[in-house]
C-alpha cells in the first residue's frame, strides 16, 4: 500500500465530526457540498491524511475510510446496529479471523460489514434475511466495502432452519428473537456465544427466557455512550446523547444431560 | 476442530456469570473449588457444552473460553481495560485481520491479546512498556491465549520514538498520553486512528489539545454498561453498575501543509 | 435558635462521608464508634459547625442533621426512596407548604417525612400502609424527626378507598401501584400531579396503561446520580454507582367527559 | 379553593407533554394555538382537570399550573436549572417552610420560584445578581408565580459581601462559584448546607478544593434523567436524553478551631 489515492479507491473527505463524504475517488467529476464543490482528478494521487480546498477555499481532510465509515456511512433503509454496541458483541462473541458466523437479520448489512472485516480471509458470515430488498442493499454495501467475498448472504427465514454447522458464534438482530433461539442453537458448537439485540425490555425477558433453557451465562446489558467536551479550562460532557439503542443479551451454548447421552 | 477438549486445552468451568474459571485440561489433578473438587481426567474428551459434576454434586459447564475470557481472566497487576471500552476501540482504529498496531502500555497484555487475536495470522501488535516486569506478565498472558507469535514486546519509553512505521492504528493507555502523541503520529499512515485512555477528566482535556495539533475528528466519549436483570415480570436493570472506567478519546491521523511541501 | 446543641436535641456527628452517626444529645452517657468514643456533656452548648475529639483524638464534627438526615438514618425494614428519586417527586408534584398529600405504602415512614418537613404547618400527609409493624416504624421516625403531628397515619388497604378529598399531590409506592390509582384519583383534585415508585419495568407499563385512563402529561422517567470525584489535576466520576433503584411515573388528573356532565 | 378557574387565574393548557400554554385567563380575548385557537371566557369557571375544545375540534386539558410548570415556563433568557437537579438540591439543602435561603445568580428566577415556594409563608430568599436586567425578569416571573413577596432581590456583586446572617442553606449558580464560598460561609449558620451548580468539570474541581477549607461533606454529583416509554409490550427507553446539565457540589459549614476559640 502506497499510502495515496489510487483511481476508484473509497475515500473519506472529512469537513468536521458532523460532516465526513464517503466517495468513490473517480478520474472525472466532483464532490458539490455546502463548502463548494471539490475536483476529484485533484485527489488522486495525494497522501491520505492531508488537506485539499473546495472551490469556496475550506479545507477538507482526506481520509482512507475505516471500517466504521463503511459500517455507519453505507446506504441503509433500518436503524443499524451503534458502534458503541457492535464492539460489545465483537468482544463477547470473540469474532475473529477464521470464525464461522451465523448473523440472522441481515438488514442494511451494516454488522454484516463489520462482522465479514474481522473474520476475512479464512472465516465466513452466513447471514439470514426474510426481505429481498435487504439482501440487496446488504450486498452493494459489502460490495463496496470489499468484503462481499466473505458473506454467504441467504433469502431464507431463519425460524425454518440454518443450513450452518459448528459456528462459533451467532449475531441476532430480528423482531423475534426467540423463535430462532432453536435453529441457531442447532448450528453452533458446543460453548459457542450468542448475542441479540432487542430494543424493547419485554424483547429482552421473552428472549431471555427462552435462552436459558439452552445456553448458560445469559446476560442482558445496554451501552450508554455520552461524549465530553474536553477544552481548555472548559471540559464537560456534551449535552446530547443517545438516551437509549438496543438491549443486547449473550449467552453460551451448553448441551442438557439428555442430549449427549452418548457422549 | 473437534469439539472436544484435549490434553493442555484451556478450559473454561462456569458455574454462575460471576464465578468461572479457566484453567488448563491436565492428565492429573484436580480443580478445587467451594462447590466441590473436579478430577480433570474426566474431562479430556468431553465436548465443549457438556457438563460436568463435582465432587459435592454441583453442574459445573466445560466451555471453550473466548477471546474475552483470556484477556479479563489473565493475570494482573493493574486495571486492565473493560470490554464496553476495548469494544468501541475495536471498531473505531478498525483494527482486523493484517492490521499492524501499535500499544503504548502494554501493562498486563490484556488489551494486547485482544489486538493480537483481531490480527492475526498476517498483522502485528508493537506494544511498547517500560516496566519490565509487566513485560513478563503480558508475555505469559499471550502465551496462555496462544498469541504471542502476533505480538513484539518493547521494553522502552515511547516517549523516546517508535520502531514502526506506517501504522495502521494505535492504542495508549498510559498516564501521559500527550507525550507520545509525537512519536506515535510518526510512526502511523496518513488517516490512521489513534485511541487513548485516560481515567481523569484533566488527562482528556491535556490529551485532546495536544492531539489537536496533527490529529482531526478527535472526539472523547465515555462508556458506561448497566445490567438488565431479565425476568419473567420482573425485568429491571441492576442495582449496582460501574460508574467509570475511563474516558476514550479517538482522532484521526493529518498532514499540515508544511510536512508534505513535495507531495 | 441559638446555633448551640440544647439537651435532647437530635445531632448527625460527622466523620467521613461515608460515617456518620445521627444521635440524641443526652446529659449523660457517651457514643461509641470505631475511631473512639465521645462523652454527650462535652457536646452540649457546642456551637453546631464546630469540631469535637475522640477519645482516640479523631476530629468528629457537631453538625445540625438536616431532614435528609432522618430520611436517609431512621430506623427502616424496606428500601426507602432516594434523595435523586425522593426530589424529582417533590419538583414536579409541587409539594409545599399548606399541601393536602395522599402516600400509599407509608413503608418506614423516609418519604412520609420529607413531605410533612415540606407541608407544614398547614398542610397534612395522609399516609396509608397496610402492615401494621411499619405503621410504628414510621410513627418512630416521624417523631424523631418532630413531623408527626402533620402526617395522619392509616392502616388500611387504600384499595378499599379513602378518607381524603381535594388532596394536591399523591406519592404511591406500594407493588401494585394500577390497584389503587382509582381511589387516589377520587381523593385527588382536577389537576393534581400523581407520582409513583416502581423497580420493574413491567410495574411501570402496568402502571402507565391504567393511568391514562384518568390522567394526562402521564410520563415514566428513571434518574441517575454519579459522584464526581473533583481533586486537584485528577478530577475523574466515581468508580461505582447506583444502576437503579426504581422508574417514577407521574400524571396529572383530568375528568373524562362523561364525569362532569353537569359542570 | 374552589377547582373552578377564576379570572386572571393563571392556567395550564395540555395538549401533549411537549406542547402545554402557562397562561392568565382573562375575560376576553383567546389562545391561538396551531390547533385552533380557544376563546378565554369559555374558561372562566370551568373545574380544573376538564377538557377544552378549540376552534378546530381538538381537546385541550385544563389544568392548574404546577409550581414546575412556573419554574420552567417562565420567561428566561439563560439556562435554567432543571428539575431533576432543582429536586437534589432540595432534598439536600432541606430548604422547607420557615427556612432563610441564600442564592447567588438570580438569573431568570427560575430556582429561586422553586425555593420560594418552598419557604413561604415565614421563610425568605435572599437572592443575588449582577445584572439589573435579570432582576427584572426574576421579578417578573417570581410576580407570575405569586411569590414575589417571599424574595428579597439584590443587584448586587456577592463576591463583596452579603446582607444576611445565619441563613439556613444557599444555592450558587454563577460561573466563578469559588469567589462567593467565603461570602456565603459568614452569612450561614454553623452546619448549614450549601449547593453549588457548575457546568464544567473544571469548575467543579476549583470549587470543591475552595470548598474543602471551611466546609465537610462535600460532594459533587450529577443527575442523569432519562424516560421510559412505556406501552404494552414494547416498554423501551426514550431514544434522546438530555447527556449533561451541571454538576451539583454540596458541603456543610464548620469552623476551623481557630474560629471558634471562644466558644
Amino acid at each position: 500500500m502506497t499510502g495515496k489515492v489510487q483511481k476508484d479507491d473509497f475515500i473519506l473527505l472529512y469537513l468536521s465530526p458532523g460532516k465526513k463524504w464517503l466517495v468513490r475517488a473517480k478520474e472525472k467529476g466532483s464532490l458539490h457540498t455546502h463548502v463548494g464543490y471539490l475536483q476529484f482528478d485533484l485527489v488522486i494521487g495525494k497522501t491520505y491524511g492531508s488537506q485539499l480546498t473546495t472551490s469556496l477555499g475550506r479545507v477538507l481532510w482526506l481520509l482512507k475510510p475505516t471500517i466504521e465509515d463503511f459500517v455507519m456511512k453505507g446506504e441503509r433503509r433500518t436503524q443499524v446496529v451503534y458502534p458503541k454496541d457492535m464492539g460489545l458483541i465483537v468482544v463477547k462473541t470473540g469474532v475473529s479471523p477464521g470464525s464461522t458466523v451465523i448473523e440472522i437479520g441481515t438488514g442494511s448489512g451494516a454488522m454484516t460489514t463489520l462482522l465479514a472485516n474481522l473474520v476475512r480471509p479464512s472465516g465466513r458470515v452466513y447471514s439470514y434475511e426474510m426481505r429481498s430488498e435487504f439482501i440487496e442493499i446488504a450486498k452493494r454495501n459489502l460490495e463496496r466495502a470489499g468484503l462481499l467475498d466473505f458473506v454467504t448472504l441467504n433469502l431464507k427465514d431463519a425460524r425454518e432452519g440454518l443450513d450452518v454447522e459448528n459456528a462459533d458464534a451467532a449475531v441476532i438482530d430480528v423482531g423475534d428473537p426467540w423463535n430462532v433461539i432453536s435453529p441457531v442453537w442447532r448450528a453452533l458448537k458446543g460453548g459457542a456465544v450468542i448475542s441479540a439485540i432487542t430494543p424493547t425490555a419485554n424483547q429482552a425477558e421473552k428472549l431471555v427466557i427462552e435462552m436459558e433453557k439452552t445456553f448458560v451465562d445469559v446476560q442482558t446489558v445496554e451501552i450508554l455512550m455520552r461524549g465530553l467536551e474536553a477544552r481548555f479550562g472548559k471540559t464537560r460532557p456534551s449535552s446530547r446523547m443517545i438516551g437509549h439503542t438496543a438491549y443486547l443479551t449473550f449467552g453460551r451454548k451448553v448441551f442438557q444431560e439428555s442430549m449427549l447421552a452418548n457422549d
